[in-house]
This record gives structure tokens, C-alpha cells and sequence, in this order.
């Protein structure tokens, strides 16, 4: 993005933008110390927004504004809105007992401070390692999440201690029993929890995935022969900015240091007809509670999202290696502690794949044929929270589908046990004294919907049998079944939750835009089967902190700024009263119907860890579909073009086919391919 | 296959095999005029075939055994089996009140019948189809399912009644309103059921996706630019006639007539010894009930596995549309109705794709990364079924997941609806005067699982809150949670549902091989999320046919020949009593524990149509999993040879990164691809 190009009012703030908002607040409090939390696109108001939508060319663009979140070495914490044209702060406030995000500078500092306390030192040498060792004790800082003993007003964060024997070894099989609580203002460990069952360094044998080792076991497997992906025309996308067009799709791509990829203003050209679907999609929170219930163990409920950020953690993605093809990359900038500007080379990749076949039809009678084949387009990032990684893609389907994916990899994280100890119920003795906890990985979808403007509502539907009994005159042979449609009138009636035996799904309609055929509203349905639920009780310390996790399903009437469903400063949150998504039900009498709604949709995964998860777990997928139902006059990618076909004239005549077929697919042993689709088998 | 080598005994019969138990079968019934339903391997009794895994260079080979099943012209039915090697009929057996399988010929029969039908004639009349334009209507011929006013003496077929303006013109848009019935030995239409509803051929505009028509609306898009998939070394896999070798797995890949692609034998390479894990894995039946209760619609719920043969409705795959890169091809031979015999060329397709990351880690404080790519390979076949497609992929991953994955695409089984007329609740108008009447699909996959040897048994799995109260000493925080196992200890108990709330899956486990760390039995998970349950009721005539689908699980011990849960031949069953799966479970205190035993596992979908599925309907996929837990010692894909790997001391020393990231791989749009993994992110 050229400085004389003006940005889109959905693009996150670049460098310059960072460092002209660090200058304006720096100027307010001159000679002061301040540590940078934050300093973000603080989002268009939706109106000014689609009034701009409408109207790109008008000169009214929606105000350029920072967010800023600042930290004052005494611990207080402030959040601000900057205007950027007017280099004015048009809004301090001071926050009470909240503590924003946890940054990759502040997680940083807390190893080396760790490492020369004196306590912590004493519990390394109680656990077996000597003063001198202590250069090969690492800890994962996580914030404290929140103990009651300590509360939110100081900025605490617990280290979960590990051993290296030497620094390229693998950590998560050395870990340690004990937990120190590091104090950011006072840069110091304030405390140590020290489990009443003591489990000393474990002195059992190495294992790890580094090369060095793979080598020393065997060596590598020679058995892969490479495969080549290559478009020697390039891509079928285009970027504007950060607008990107595929396939009759456009959407704006944002990226933002809590949510990281957010995707804005999707629509999908029908017919030459833009039309708006989703105003904004994202991961907006996620939350992964473990399941050991001994202390301190209840605090591992990673926020990763609010507490750490998946833009914040964003790996810098490389070419070959975490994508492969042709592909664009974009930055991403974020501030530093010093307001200085930092740049993710890389944060997201964007390229499109292959997608096996797209639709297909034989006719039995001749074996005339139509066969095409998909693509899709895949916006991706990656981001490392401590031990897990989360490769999380936004995939998009020729045929209007969106596809969020989420692969789970990295490592997991890891408690010590004694020899001969049993890790069960709450955990899994992965390899010899090595316990992982049972945990889940739940995420929060955040959908503001579009769907062809923004008055839309979300009926649940149920497939169900007729009520009508077997042998009935309505059901005589018993086999009629429907889709039973709830709709959810108020944010009270939202709160819904999955159901396997009904194949439950949601759908996002607008009542007002009738399907010609159909005569059922245009809509967008979920179509979720990887809903675990909470299993943390309800009034748990996770239930009342994760409050968007409570139902699989929420809806809320559209605000501004609602955007982060656990709160906006979500480390320390005690859960009383739970902030975010419960706050802004509070009226669960608020209408959701017809009016301008967002659906957040918590789902993931519970894993029950298992030997085959360490030392690295083997990616883990899971997805969901938002599918158009009765938006489109009918299937919206017809005109894609054919590998092969031929019609019953054309077999009949035995010429005419339309042959498209890759020519640079071969036979994997050589050999005569033999058949054309389409005139091939033994006909009768 | 040459025929001087001895076939593999899970080898499916080649054309000399099918020729020879032909001419045995002539041989003792001279001058007799045979209808050849299926000729086919019958397969290996297992306690011999286990003798000869263990020593193939044994001499005791198990018997080559063709599986005959013919009809005489007066309908009488007889299974057979012919000894290759003696060349003797060892088994000949008539069956009272069977329908075996209607083929492919038998299905292309009825069309012309119909068309000369006089009293077809009439109703096409009727419907305003004058009788010169009778080369017009078409009809997809579906068994007749079962109809009690017939019951299964006559060997019958309904007719679905369809009309073209022009030869190709897309059929389904122009249902007609009566259902003809077939006789297959009479060759002639025994009766019409007809509506008291008339619905008149539609006038409506015809729609179409085939060139012509996409063409006329504006042709096709120009904006995909090609993707190459290349593999200049080949591929990955060998094979050893039908024995597939890939990755450390090995299998056999058979094929029959009813089933499709069946894989025996399914063997990992566990650091050079080879684990067995399946003994059989196939699709084994699938049932498609229509919701709609009008008759004759309760006739439409086709087994189509059992009624007409996931391989004889195979298509013939073409290079570089059903499958892309380097392919390798399996024909299939069968027999004729004559005895003759034809092959479908290509009719199972091997391949290798590459799959995104197989695992990955950076460390956070330094970036030191390892990022490994997975491959995946695929054995696929496609069958048409009338209107739908089916494209069944067995897709196997280096973690030693096996995925079974099915690609639902084709076209809407329709009916015709009136102007005006509502389609609603039990179908949708997705095209003016086309009706697409609710339906489930639901496939049945067999396990008859093998986990380092015969004798298994399947756990139920729930993962749930623990039942300590939050505030109690062994639960204040409220976090416990944990994996219940409930033992399915005979066929009885083995009967289970779905449980979405509890994520629950089911394992099947060697309860004597119990993993060194975690103490647990060696296992293979099933993960299957799509499992909506039958829809039609309990008694319904479904519900009696289709006795496999009544719950998401059965478990039954093995027994040689219990392959097909509805049955070994299905058309007209009347399901009193059912047959196949329930005939099985009779005793339903039989033992499941610690034996040889089958897991039965029905999922799939349910369709409420819309206007995007028409005409022609893009791929809509379902999947599950099978997942090794507490099998191998730890991550068993860990030699996978990684993109790109550094560690924390080559991090610091700046070299000895082991980079073999794919260099293939290039910019969207120019410039410096500027990141080698594990150093690009801007370090704090």
C-alpha cells in the first residue's frame, strides 16, 4: 500500500499509520513512559461503512481511526481512540481492573527472570536439577488466566516449567511439577504453586522429531517422490489492495493482532448482480479448557485468541513449505512495546488448489457424460500458541460455499508423573512419565451476516420424522420426514445447542427475499457436526469466564465494537460477571428477527491425547460449511468449464464431445490411458 | 494378471475365471437357457485364508471358488458355486421368494417395453405427450423396492417416468406423474400406478448444463487458469498385482459386483514388522429413503449396493477428469447375462495427492521450526446410480488414519408438481414444476476389524463432565472431564446411536496388546460425525428393509458370507422378517468380547433439496475417520522427511537448517518470495 494511495477503511493499519498514532499519544502525555499494548484499525462504524459501500466514490470515507491500548509502568492500563486525518485522541479512558492482551514481548521476559530466582532456582534443585543447570530450564509463559487469590489488578502470568537437556531437545518431555506466578509490573516471580505430590525430573531417555534425531533412529523414509503443482498462467485471482476477486467472489481481507485473517464485505457476483452475503467473518475467540481438576491445573483454559492473539502469534508463512503452488503473501504490522512498528513478513498466504471433481453425470443409458472439476481458494494463517499450533484457512467453493478449516498440530502440553502413576481418568501417559490432560479446542465463529442486505434471522432446523404414526393415512408406509424449522426471535430463544440425532443446522435468511422456485427465503445455513459442547460444569470457573461457549449456537442484534464474544480484555477476566457475549444478551428479550444480527457459533474438538499425539501431533482437521440454501436461482457454477463432455447425440453421432481433459495427467506404470470419459466402459 | 501367475485368493474373478465356472455351469445343464446374474470370487473362508497369509508360500492355497447366482427364463433363481480348479458345480441351491440383483441389462430393458406399452401410451397422452413423440419419454428403471400388492414372486421394476424435448436434453426437469411396473420375465408392463392427482407435463423452459445450453446463457467462465499436477519421478506407491504398497501400508484391493472397491488385509509396516489392522473394510450397503408418504413414493428407498451393484454401475474413469497427476488404473471383468464377458476399463483409480502440513512446530522464543508436508494416497471408484453419482474414496494418510470419504454429485430424483401447487414440508420446488422430494443417504461401512490379530472388541466412547460437583474437593473448579468406555459385550448390547453431545465415537480394541505408555489397548477409533439416524419410522417398511440402519452401530461376531447387512439379495425383500444384519443378531447375547468380530457403521446425510442442487448438483462431501489409538508407540510419520527444519542452536549459529522446501513453488504476482522458514518473522 503506497502513502498516496489512500487505504480501504476495512485495511488494518500499516506501519505508518502505527507509528503516526504512537506519535499523537506520545504528544498528549510528553516525557511519560508508555508500553504499547495495541494500536489497531479501531473498525468503520457499520453505518458511515455501508453508506461507503454503496458509494465508494463519495468523498465521505468513514474516519481512519487507531485503537490504542496502552500499559503506564504502574500498571494502569488505558484505552484510547486516535484519529488519524485529525492527529487527535478523541477518546482516553482509564480501565478498572482489566488487563488487555498478553504480547509476544511481554510472554518474552518472563524465561529469563524465571531462571535466576532464587525460589524457583530452589525448586529446580528439589526437582533434581543443579544451580548450575538452570540455563536449561524453559518455561511457556500463559497468563494466569485467573486465580482468585491474585485477581486482575496486578498483570500476572503463570510459567509452565520444562526441562532441556540440551537447548535443541525437545522440552514438553521434561516437564516440571511446579508453577511459578511472574508479576509484569514488578518483573519478578511473586509466587510458586507447589504441587503436594512432588515429581522430580524425569530421567527417562529422549525423544524428539529434529532431524538429528530421526537421523540417529533410522533415518528419513525414501520412499516420497515429489509432486509438482505449477500454473504456468498464473493465478485466477486478483488483488485490489487487499480486495481480493476469485471466481465470482470479493471480499476484503483485514488482519487484526487478536482474530488475525478477518474477512470483510464477502459477496458473490450472481449474474453480473454483487450480492452482499456476510459484512464480516471471523475466528473471533476460542478457548481450550483441560480437564485435570487438581490444582493448578484449572487455570489451563487458554483464551488464545483474547489472552494471546492469533495475529500477535502469526507465523511467517514460507513458500514450498506451508504452502505450495503459486501464492501471494500478505504483511502484517502490529506495534511494538515502544510503539516502534513490527512487520509478520508473510502472515497470510492466499492460493488456490485443485479440488477433485466440482459435479459429474453419466447417463446410464450411453454413458454420455458431463464431468468438471473444482477449484478452491484458500486464504490461510498460522499461528503458534506456545505448544499448539493452529493452521487455520478460510476456503472458499465455486459453487457459493464458504469452508472455515482449522488444522490442529504442534505439541501438547504436558504435566510430569511419577513412575508407575496412573494419568487416568484426566490425562494420558503419551510416553514414559509424560501426562497430557484431556482437553478441548473450541472456537467461536463470529458471522455477521449479509445476506442480500442486512435485515436477516436464523431459524434452527431439525430433519424429523412426520408426527404421523405408521399405518397412519398421512404416513401409511411410515417414511415421511421433513425439516422442522424454529426460528430464533430474541437473543434468549437463540441460545441453542447442537443435536446429532436431528442433524440440527442454522440458517441465516432474509425473509424478505423469496426464492422464485423454492418460495423459501434466500439463506446461508451452518452445517456444523463438530460441536462438542462444554464439558466444563456449568459455574465452573471456565463456564463463567467462556461464556460464548456455553451454546453451540448464540445471536446477538448487531452493535459496534461487539466483536470478541469472551470481552475485549479478556486475561484475568474472573468470569463475575462473565464479559463479552453475556453482557450483550443481558435483554434476552432483544429482538434478533429481521434486523441486523451477528451468530456466533462455538465449535472444535475434545481430545482425549493418545501416543500417537507426541512428541508432535499429526495435523488434525476440522471444518464446517456456510452453504447457500435457496440464495441462488440454481447452481451458481454451471458455467465452469468441463473437463469432458459428450451428449447423447454426440455418442450416438460419435463425434461432437467437448475434450478439456488435463493433458498433463499420466499413467502411474505407463502403458495406453485407453479411455476418453464418456465412451469407455463395456457398454451392454 | 497373465494367467500363467496364480491370482491372489482375494484376487476378484478375471474374464478366463468367469468363463470357466460359465462353461461349468452350462456343462450340467445342457441346452438350458441361463440368465448369469453375477458371477463373482466367492471369497476365501477365513480360517483358511489366515493359514495362507501366514504362509503364502504354502501350497495350500484356499480353493478358487466362482459365486454363480443365475435365473432361469421362468424366474426360478439358484446360487451356485463352482470349484475352479476341479471344474465342479460344489453347490446349487434354489431360492424361494429371492430377487437377486437387477443388473445393468435388466435396467436398459425396460425403456423400450415401456415406450410400446399401449396403456403407457394412453397416460403419456394424458399427460399431453402425443403418441408420436412416445421416443420422447424415458424412464429410469428402479427395482420396485418392495410392493405388497406383488410381493417378490415376479422379478419387477418401476419405471420413474421422465420426457425430453430433445435427445439431450436434461430429463430430470420433465418428470411425469405415473409409475409403470416392469416384468422382467414377461418382458412387459404389468401395471401403472397413477395418481389421483394429475400433474400434466410441464411447459416450463428447459434448463440444462450441458455446453449447448451453458453457451446459449453466455458460456463459460474464462477466468480458471490450469493447474499441473506432475510427479517426474512417479509415484510413491507399488503395487504386486492387486497387493497395494504405500507409505508403510499394504493391502489388497478386490472389487466385486455389489460392493465396489473391498480392501483386505490392511497392514501397517510398524518399524519392519507388519501390524495387521483390517481384515475386510468396504462399503457394504446404503439405503436412500424419500421422505415423501404419497404412494407409490414409499417405493422409492433404493439399496443401492444391494439392489444394483456399486460395481456394476461403476464408471469407466478417465485421465485427467476423474483424476488428476499420475493415476494408476484397475479394470474390473464382469459376467454377462449370457455368460460373455465385459469389462469396465478403469474402474478403480490410484493416486497420490499432496495434503497440506502433516505436522509443524516453531518454538516461539526463537522461531527454530520444523514444518513437514503430508501425502495422502487414494484408491477411488465412481458409480452412477440412475440420476446420482457416488464417488467413494478410501483415502490413506502417514498417520495411519484411514479415511473413508464419499462424494455425492449428479442429479435430483424428481417428480412433477402442478403450478401453484405447494412442494412443502415433504420436498422442494427447485426448478418450476420439479419436485425433490426429501431423502436420506446412508451408507453402511463394514469393519471387520483385525488390531494386531482376530480377537478384538468395541468400547463405546463418551467424553463427559466428571460427576463431582463444581466446589467439591475433588472437583472446585469444575474442569474434570474425561473418556467413559462402555464395553459392547455381545450384539445385543452393541446396539448404538450417535451421541453429538458427548462427541461419542467407538474403538475397536486387542484388549491383550496394551500400549507400554499409556497402558491402554491397542486401538483403531471410529470418528464419524455425519450420522443422522433413520428418518423413516420404527415398523415403517424402510425400517423393516433396512434393518443395518437402525442404529449408527452393530457389532456381530465374524461369520464367513455375512458381508450384506440387507440381505444377500435384496430387490422385493419385504423385510418380514428382515434380512441380512437383524437374521444375524437373532441371538443378541452372543458374545462380541474378545473374538473375531464385525463393526456395522451407518452414516450419511440427509437432503433437504434446494435450488442450488439443480440441475445439476456440485460435489457434496461426507467423511469419518479411522484413527490409531494406543497403536503405535508414539507418532509413527515422524520420518517423513520435513520441508524445513532448524533448531534452536542452528538458529543461533545461523546455518545448518536443512531446507528441502519444494522449489517449485512461486509468487502470485513476482517480487521475493523474502522467508525461508524459521527466520522471516520480526524477531522482538
Amino acid at each position: 500500500m503506497g502513502l498516496t494511495q489512500q487505504p480501504h477503511p476495512f485495511d488494518p493499519l500499516v506501519g505508518s499509520e502505527i507509528s503516526a498514532a504512537v506519535e499523537v499519544v506520545k504528544r498528549t502525555r510528553p516525557g511519560q513512559q508508555l508500553y504499547f499494548n495495541a494500536v489497531s484499525l479501531h473498525e468503520p462504524r457499520k453505518a458511515e461503512m455501508l453508506r461507503w459501500l454503496e458509494h465508494p466514490s463519495d468523498d465521505r470515507r468513514p474516519a481512519r481511526v487507531a485503537d490504542v491500548v496502552v500499559i503506564l509502568p504502574t500498571g494502569e492500563v488505558f484505552d484510547g481512540l486516535v484519529d488519524l486525518k485529525t492527529k487527535k485522541v478523541v477518546k482516553w479512558e482509564k480501565l478498572d481492573g482489566l488487563q488487555p492482551i498478553i504480547t509476544p514481548e511481554e510472554l518474552n521476559q518472563v524465561e529469563a527472570v524465571m531462571r535466576k530466582d532464587p525460589k524457583v532456582i530452589e525448586q529446580c534443585e528439589i526437582s533434581g536439577i543443579p544451580k548450575e543447570d538452570m540455563h536449561k530450564v524453559y518455561c511457556d509463559p500463559w497468563t494466569i488466566g485467573y486465580d482468585e487469590r491474585f485477581g486482575n489488578s496486578a498483570r500476572l502470568q503463570q510459567a509452565l516449567m520444562y526441562y532441556r537437556p540440551d537447548p535443541d531437545t525437545f522440552q514438553y518431555q521434561y516437564p516440571l511439577d511446579f508453577c511459578p506466578i511472574y508479576d509484569g509490573a514488578k518483573k519478578a516471580i511473586i509466587h510458586i504453586d507447589v504441587p503436594k505430590v512432588r515429581r522430580p525430573l524425569s530421567k527417562q531417555k529422549a525423544i524428539d522429531y529434529i532431524p538429528r534425531a530421526i537421523e540417529a533412529a533410522g533415518g528419513y523414509r525414501k520412499d516420497i517422490k515429489p509432486i509438482n503443482i505449477t500454473q504456468p498462467e498464473g493465478v485466477s485471482f486478483t488483488m485490489n489492495g487487499r480486495v481480493l476477486s476469485w471466481q465470482n467472489w470479493k471480499f476484503h481481507i483485514g488482519f487484526n493482532y487478536k482474530e488475525g485473517i478477518v474477512l470483510n464485505h464477502i459477496t458473490f457476483n450472481d449474474k453480473g448482480i454483487e450480492r452482499p452475503i456476510f459484512y464480516r467473518l471471523s475466528l473471533a475467540e476460542m478457548v481450550v479448557p483441560y480437564g485435570n481438576p487438581e490444582h493448578p491445573h484449572q487455570r489451563k483454559h487458554a483464551f488464545d485468541l483474547g489472552e494471546y492473539g492469533a495475529g500477535y502469534m502469526a507465523n511467517s508463512l514460507a513458500l514450498g513449505c506451508d504452502c505450495k503452488g503459486v501464492i501471494h503473501y500478505l504483511d502484517a504490522d502490529f506495534a511494538c512495546r515502544d510503539g516502534s512498528v513490527r512487520t509478520i513478513k508473510n502472515a497470510v498466504c492466499i492460493h488456490e488448489e485443485d479440488n477433485g471433481i466440482l459435479f459429474k453425470h453419466t447417463d446410464f443409458r450411453d454413458d454420455s457424460v458431463t464431468v468438471t472439476r473444482a477449484r478452491k481458494l484458500i486464504v490461510q494463517q498460522i499461528f503458534t500458541a506456545a505448544n499448539y499450533e493452529y493452521a487455520c484457512q478460510w476456503v472458499f467453493h465455486q459453487d457459493g460455499t464458504i469452508q472455515p478449516e482449522i488444522k490442529l498440530t504442534g505439541i501438547l502440553n504436558t504435566y510430569a508423573l511419577n513412575p508407575g502413576e496412573d494419568a487416568g481418568p484426566w490425562g494420558t501417559e503419551v510416553y514414559p512419565q509424560v501426562n497430557a490432560h484431556n482437553h478441548q479446542h473450541l472456537f467461536c465463529l463470529r458471522v455477521n451476516p449479509m445476506i442480500d442486505g442486512t435485515n436477516n434471522t436464523v431459524n434452527m432446523v431439525d430433519t424429523v420424522p412426520s408426527d404421523a404414526p405408521v399405518g397412519s393415512p398421512e404416513n401409511f408406509y411410515g417414511n415421511a420426514f421433513y425439516a422442522k424449522k424454529t426460528k430464533l426471535r430474541t437473543s434468549g430463544e437463540a441460545k441453542t445447542d447442537y443435536n446429532g440425532a436431528t442433524s440440527r443446522t442454522w440458517e441465516m435468511v432474509n425473509e424478505s427475499k423469496i426464492h422464485p422456485y423454492s418460495k423459501k427465503p434466500a439463506s446461508y445455513k451452518l452445517v456444523s457436526r463438530e460441536v462438542p459442547g462444554l464439558l466444563p460444569k456449568e459455574g465452573s470457573l471456565v463456564w463463567k469466564r467462556a461464556g460464548f461457549a456455553r451454546h453451540a449456537v448464540h445471536v446477538t442484534p448487531y452493535r459496534d465494537d461487539e466483536l470478541w464474544p469472551a470481552g475485549r480484555h479478556v486475561p484475568q477476566t474472573s468470569g463475575e460477571p462473565s464479559q463479552g457475549l453475556p453482557q450483550w444478551m443481558a435483554n434476552s428479550n432483544e429482538s434478533t428477527e429481521n434486523t441486523d444480527i451477528v451468530l456466533w457459533h462455538t465449535f472444535g474438538v475434545t481430545h482425549i491425547p493418545s501416543p500417537e499425539d507426541f512428541p508432535i501431533m499429526p495435523v488434525e482437521p476440522m471444518t464446517l460449511l456456510l452453504r447457500p440454501r435457496n440464495f441462488f436461482t440454481n447452481n451458481p457454477c454451471m458455467d465452469v468449464p468441463p473437463s469432458y463432455s459428450i451428449t447423447p447425440s454426440q455418442v450416438a453421432a460419435q463425434k461432437g464431445a467437448l475434450d478439456q481433459s488435463d493433458k498433463v495427467s499420466q499413467l502411474a506404470f505407463g502403458g495406453n490411458s485407453c479411455c476418453a470419459a464418456g465412451n469407455a466402459s463395456a457398454r451392454l
